[in-house]
């Protein structure tokens, strides 16, 4: 089940500087609730770290503990944006969530904290 | 016959985040009314809901409900936007329909709903 | 409903060559007998006419007059080849079927009359 | 000849609202009046009317009236500008023609009507 | 746990003719028994039917039950293999299994059964 | 009007060598005879000379002169090709026309000359 | 050698219009001054006219005099840039240079003359 | 320093049947033993195994012992290729080795064991 | 090791214009200090030059210098990029850093400096 | 001018074995002896070396020799391939030439030794 105690950060160790670290899961999977059929996405993160770093093999982790959780698109995006906010507490934080198509039709979620409160 | 009641909403549950939802359906079909002859479309959605998300099994039936309408480009567009806003009363919203070549040309219709009125 | 009498054919007047025509429609929908949803495909026929070609406006005229049959895409495919055959006796002709994804699975059928019965 | 009169329009239905209308003509030719060799390219014409629209077949037929016109790239470009602007009267437009290489060279020529005059 | 008796079939109601059925399934995974993370990849079959077809919606559910499994990419191939030819008794069937890249290195496995035994 | 007359050649000077040139021209254009609104085609010549090897700016010439005639897809590319054969007697010839798509449907005639009769 | 007495223009006939021309020039060549091998680069030039346009023969014949010229990336990229500006007077100018693969690194200049100045 | 001790097998749990197992590496880098200099390299294996399958992870190992290797390209390839030979003793194997532009010239040297001696 | 020493810089012959230098280098490889495995990357660097240039070669050699060093995607990046801002004193520059997939993660960074301090 | 004398080979140091070499060199140019004007091509060669390989620099320096020459597309392709042949003697050799588009029109030629003779 979805667990953000996996998630791990590290020490930022440029914290004066502002620059982006952008991380792509291609390997997003969860359940649909409705339906119990697996849904499959591709997860993008795109941050500027204020004091800490997200360490990527727990965060691979912590996207796996969504694989047999059933979970509506707009929900998961908003949660893991939500986890991810918390642990970092990053200067800007962008989660674009991209699902493959389900009966004809393909749904992307964005979420984007640009700092100034959110 | 295009039927907008067959648009349902889900209550969004993130109201106070500002994020986007992206559609696409790319297996819209209706009729040209003045050959009678079937067109194609891509049908794409961007919006930041308010209160309310658009169900997207009822999007697709919605959609299917033009399958054998006669409509001209830029009316099906703007009905679809119509149709949309009213039910979903979104913060900002984007519709591109992209129609397959006639006669080579190829034709896109956009409209976009950007919060402050119309 | 689907009507194979609104195939024409034109007369071949090369018919002592080997030469092969191509023809793509890609805005093929039919719809699922099972679901009663709409289905969407490209057609390809790659053929070598004998005494006669197709008519390429009766062929879209033909391939439209499936747009509210209920089908199945293996079905549909035969039937599509039979009537071709019946109707143009080529001396080759192969016919590829390309279905969209349908729970995240996609569909070819492809038939092939080689001109040795079949 | 060129003749801005083949070009027809009808009434915008939605002249309220801002929206874009997109039209992609790639099958574009005309002669190059030095060496008489004809020129393709392809154009794009994307607009927000105000009263009036353009019908697509009457452009396509006011697009094919230069197939047999000596007429520079650069000229063309404005002089179909100068027609739409005149015909539709629309908010804005923008036209980009993009003509095939010559001597290993590719042009593309691109005029802006912002809504401000010119 | 993976489950060959979920694959249904349906009866070929064109037995004496020969043509090819090809699936692609790109959402298939399963767990590396070794590290007990998830493998992902995508699934190919085309097929000759001799006097079934697999039903598609069967399929899904069979190759969903894999999504737990602890088992090597030669061995989840080959166990697939094995199913659909008991299952489906081709006359021909070729399976690519196309895995996702592991430590910098990416992974296929093809099986051929060409009708003459195996 | 088309004018075989006005396809030149020069002298292949490598005559005991078999070897392939290929040739593309994707701006031809020529009018259907039934509507009278132009048709659009890449024309792809594949060849291994014998004594004869067409001259490129010739060729140019030839296809232009079909700029404004007549006539259909399938005539058209057999006539290219019975001329090509005549002016250059080629060891093998296979001329491509691929023609832009009409009514959402797309049509492509090939016609090979293998050295060995027709 | 490079001799920009080569450019010649024309005049512009609608002076009083703010609109872009696009040349992109793929088969740039020079030597390098180092080693003297060749360099490959595509020039791409855009330019809003004031009074003139360049010819487009006139500009390949010019970009063909440096053919045999030693001249470094930077230099011989604004150098060009230099003959333009003094050539043209244009509102404004963007002159983008793409040099192949050397020791496995790319290297682009890009250089813009925006109207105020340089 | 290469060592083909690193290449370790597993038993292949399907000896009596032909299917196909095929590595794609696109991360192989060694050192040019003229100068010094870092090649970089994509090699593909395409086998049959018949008693053995390689392991990946001790494949990834032995690419990487030739990291500070220096070694034309004709050779490495040939020893990879004798290495896994040696160590598989498969029914068929194919190696592809591309290696990136140097001097603006992209080199691919391509092996194959077609099972009957070599 | 990694030595910033081997960056060359020559002469900036347009110091008093503003324009863009874009290197691309997708050769890159350093070596995870926690598993020892071979990391690689694509390096993208974008300049203005103030009063130097860096010279190509030289700066081939300094990437290459962190062959065999141990070090995380995030610090490699800010060191290339702090060697550079102190060698070069540049304008503007923008590093970008896009590495190969771990895990089924790809990573990026991306350190910006605009000229007014960092 | 070219310069057969530039080709230099080495060893084959695998001659029982029967392997591929291919090189693709996208930087060829000569000039066109009727106009004066600059050629540019993608020159390929696929081999499969007896007892000598071609030294790629040296091919390289082979290759610009035909910088300056003014000879037709048909020739330059068949004298390289002349040279190759009697500087390699290889057990096969195929030689594929891409030229540019001029007045719309792109050749290719391609020349096959088999080892039988010529």
């Amino acid at each position: 089940m979805a667990d953000k105690g996996l998630l791990e950060t590290f020490e930022n160790e440029f914290p004066e500087r502002d620059y982006t670290i952008s991380i792509r899961c291609p390997e997003f999977t969860s359940v649909c609730p409705k339906t119990g059929q697996p849904d499959f996405g591709v997860i993008t993160i795109d941050y500027t770290p204020e004091a800490k770093c997200v360490e990527l093999k727990s965060l691979k982790f912590y996207l796996q503990s969504y694989r047999n959780d059933g979970i509506f698109y707009e929900n998961v995006t908003n949660r893991i944006f939500d986890d991810l906010i918390e642990s970092l507490q990053p200067r800007r934080l962008r989660l674009l969530a991209e699902y493959s198509a389900r009966g004809g039709i393909t749904t992307n979620v964005e979420v984007v904290h640009d700092g100034s409160g959110n």
